[in-house]
């Protein structure tokens, strides 16, 4: 991926100075920059090691002294990590899949699929499936029979599509990330041990033998554009309607989403995050590492929950919460320096009870 | 998948009113219904959006009035959450896998396949596997040398089953599911740090180099009949003698069952839950999502254990816990009142400690 | 797998009493052992199910009366866990692979794949991939094009090997785990929500509508010699430099390591934990199962995290931690002591201040 100074800091609407018809080939950081790397040295803390790479370019900003930094030529950004957006898809040369469908590849002769599209080995495509143009498919993907993707579609090695799921454009599934897994959901013939739990909170009182019936995943899963799906991750089928992904929603590694969630538009999951059935989420939620949310509760637009929370109970819109149980992240570090204080508290009051004791003695 | 209502209220042992050959091809929400869908509207709620849907024909509470509801014909179910179990299995198209064995699988010539296999493209089937009867294997499933798997299976894509496990019938692994990953089982030539640390609760001194060696897992996996494993689950082989798995248990996606791990009959697990090493579990345990449970310890039939529970020490039968570490239930929402009360404890605390302060020296 | 007692005794470097030519199929568990089993009794109490076994030959402590015990032959080990690493390397068959190159695998011809090698059915190698000798590459592996790997891997079936990515000698994939997936890294053109929240923690005002800007990884993943990796646990590239992992690491089923993270020699993290991105960890660092840790910070050598732990900032090198937030795991005790207390604390409290107001009335 050759391109010039000039048509990096185009396609990023930057300012270059010095010589812009410098070739660059590769970005890097400054310590370890070749002579042909854009180094990115975007605040004067990263600057200060360009001296130990070889770089004659770099990314630097807004007004920093690029002659000064011993460089031929300079891109200037305003907002650097978002600069890093545009930098890293020019220089991205994305996975090696062949053109054309491979022929060890196994598709059913119902299927559609796209203008342009690149399949890989062993990839698996069911009946009636319909796929938009320019898909790139790695090797050992399936997509069972009635899905529906979108254009430009990416769905890296091992990825897995259950049959009826439909998917916007711009579709990118990590590897071994699953959509259209069914459902865990299971019903007992009587009122089961759990059921009697969550209406007694903690009294499991006349236990009996119990089997689970499983209830089938009739619906699927309906996802928007711009939506992508990490490694490992799953998302299950719904009951009867379908799971629903919003447009723009991020979702990272081994993230799970159970059966019947609805999720909205550009949602950030981190890693380990899982939502259990039938849970709603509104629009731009933002889920730390390892939150968990129970099921059948509502989760409002804008909220933002730490790594590690595990929400418990609906949170209303815009509400930034944290801890296990969730609670708004104010509190939670009012409780958590609480905790910390806890052994002297039980001191003082050990103190107290003397002191009062001995007053009441005195009196 | 065509029934007549008179065929799915036999299939569910519930009664008819109304125009019982009458035909439907789904089910669906009452708002979404088409005019040839079975309306689930098992509850008066429900039923409140019949008419922004088109059904003819829809499921009801005991005593509704179908009739007042615009209906040609209803099915009345006396516990909507079970009938919902048979009506989906009813409805339920199953995978798409074509009878016989691809062209494109791999079987070794020792391998037995039991009587009207549907066995998918890319299947790999090892030395001296056997599996039942009508067993349903999706595209890229491995099943490795010695393994053998009962009576109609169901394997979708992807799923990984290791050399010498040994399921019973009616086996259903989601797409990704592995069984018989060797367990992360290491030794250190000297004691280590965390032997150290578990011997002395926090004193990590006299740290030294140390490097972990490998204890091969020679053991395998035992699960019994009705086992369903979700997506991108894994549950380990046991050292030396299997990890076991009893009837009837239900674990969800993502779930991680360690080396060695006994669990009893009936257990259900939801999403992400992590049980670690040589633990015991007995029947009928459910644990919600996230639930960690460490090694070597003892969890008793009929314990429930809430989301985003730690379970650090045994649990006796039939208790319910919650929370990090697992406390009972009823202890756990005590202390989580008593946390948000206390920052006005530390307050109140502090007015004792000047009203003391004052008395003392007032006498 | 058929060997004498003396070869047992010799390849452990322990010592044989009784007829070391005896030979041993299998190794058990004592209650279970068969007559051509080696049973495992290294304490007396693993000692005393031995008459209800079948074993002739058995593994015992130091000083462990064999005949007494009724055994033919015995092998005493000093420190038994550790020779349960060289007993179970001894017996254990390894997977069965095929030497040479199935026919279908499909191999780049520009790969270069050393001497010895066992390539399953349906794997895939990219262009100009390197692989050491005598690999191990079980059925439906992919390895994308520029990967380089060491001698004497061992990559079980559906793991995921991404472009760029170089490993060490005696790497183990467990099946389903990712290496070079892509890293979850978004931008907004302008300040995002989180941004705000991190800022003030908690005030999540001024709240924008905003869609997620894709940062591509560049890097790739390093890794060192003698890693394991467990089923479905993936591993990040780095955005611009490498996410990197260390000789000696040992990681478990469902763990996740973000882009640019960096993790030291020895390190052992069990399932289910998640490093968040730019995240550096030091040598000998043991996370138990479901500890996160979170983006940008600094955890130091020989650090020991106890299950379900989440680490919100750094860590000091040699400190145990516990908790959700993470605290010295001494004070997570106390603080755990102290929650247990608190209903009587509150009682307490408010008898002093019933005491304490009636001193003041009586004054």
């Amino acid at each position: 991926m050759t391109h010039t100074v000039n048509q990096i800091a185009d396609a990023l609407g930057a300012k270059v100075e010095g010589d812009g018809t410098l070739e660059v080939t590769g970005v890097s950081e400054p310590a370890s920059a070749g002579p042909n790397d854009l180094a990115l040295a975007m605040s004067p803390k990263f600057a200060e090691s360009l001296p130990q790479g070889a770089a004659q370019v770099a990314a630097l900003w807004d007004g920093a002294d690029w002659q000064a930094l011993g460089l031929k030529a300079a891109v200037f950004v305003p907002r650097p990590r978002y600069a890093l957006s545009g930098l890293t898809q020019l220089m991205d040369p994305g996975p090696e899949i062949a053109p054309g469908i491979h022929p060890t590849a196994v598709v059913d002769p119902s299927a559609q699929i796209g203008k342009g599209a690149a399949v890989g080995p062993f990839v698996v495509i069911g009946a009636r499936v319909r796929i938009g143009k320019t898909a790139r498919i790695a090797s050992h993907v399936s997509i069972a029979e009635d899905a529906v993707i979108g254009d430009d579609a990416l769905l890296m090695n091992g990825a897995r599509i259950g049959s009826r799921v439909t998917i916007g454009d711009r579709f990118i599934a990590q590897p071994g990330a699953v959509v259209g897994s069914d459902g865990l959901s299971f019903v007992t013939p009587e009122k089961s041990n759990v059921e009697r739990v969550r209406e007694t909170m903690g009294q499991a009182s006349e236990i009996a033998e119990q089997s689970w019936t499983r209830i089938h995943s009739l619906g699927a899963v309906e996802i928007g554009d711009d939506v992508e799906l990490g490694a490992n991750a799953c998302i299950d089928k719904g009951t009867i309607r379908s799971t629903r992904v919003g447009n723009g929603t991020k979702i990272d590694n081994l993230v799970h989403v159970a059966h019947n969630v609805v999720i909205g538009n550009d949602c950030l999951f981190a890693a380990g995050v899982g939502i259990a059935g039938s849970t709603t989420l509104g629009d731009r939620v933002v889920l730390g590492g390892h939150v968990g949310v129970v099921d059948n509760i509502s989760i409002g637009s804008d909220v933002v929950a730490g790594g590690g929370t595990k929400i418990l109970s609906s949170v209303p819109a815009g509400r930034a919460v944290m801890g296990n149980p969730a609670v708004k992240m104010e509190q939670n570090i009012e409780i958590y320096k609480g905790l910390r204080r806890l052994p002297r508290l039980f001191k003082q009051v050990a103190e107290l009870q003397k002191a009062v004791s001995k007053t009441a003695k005195s009196d």
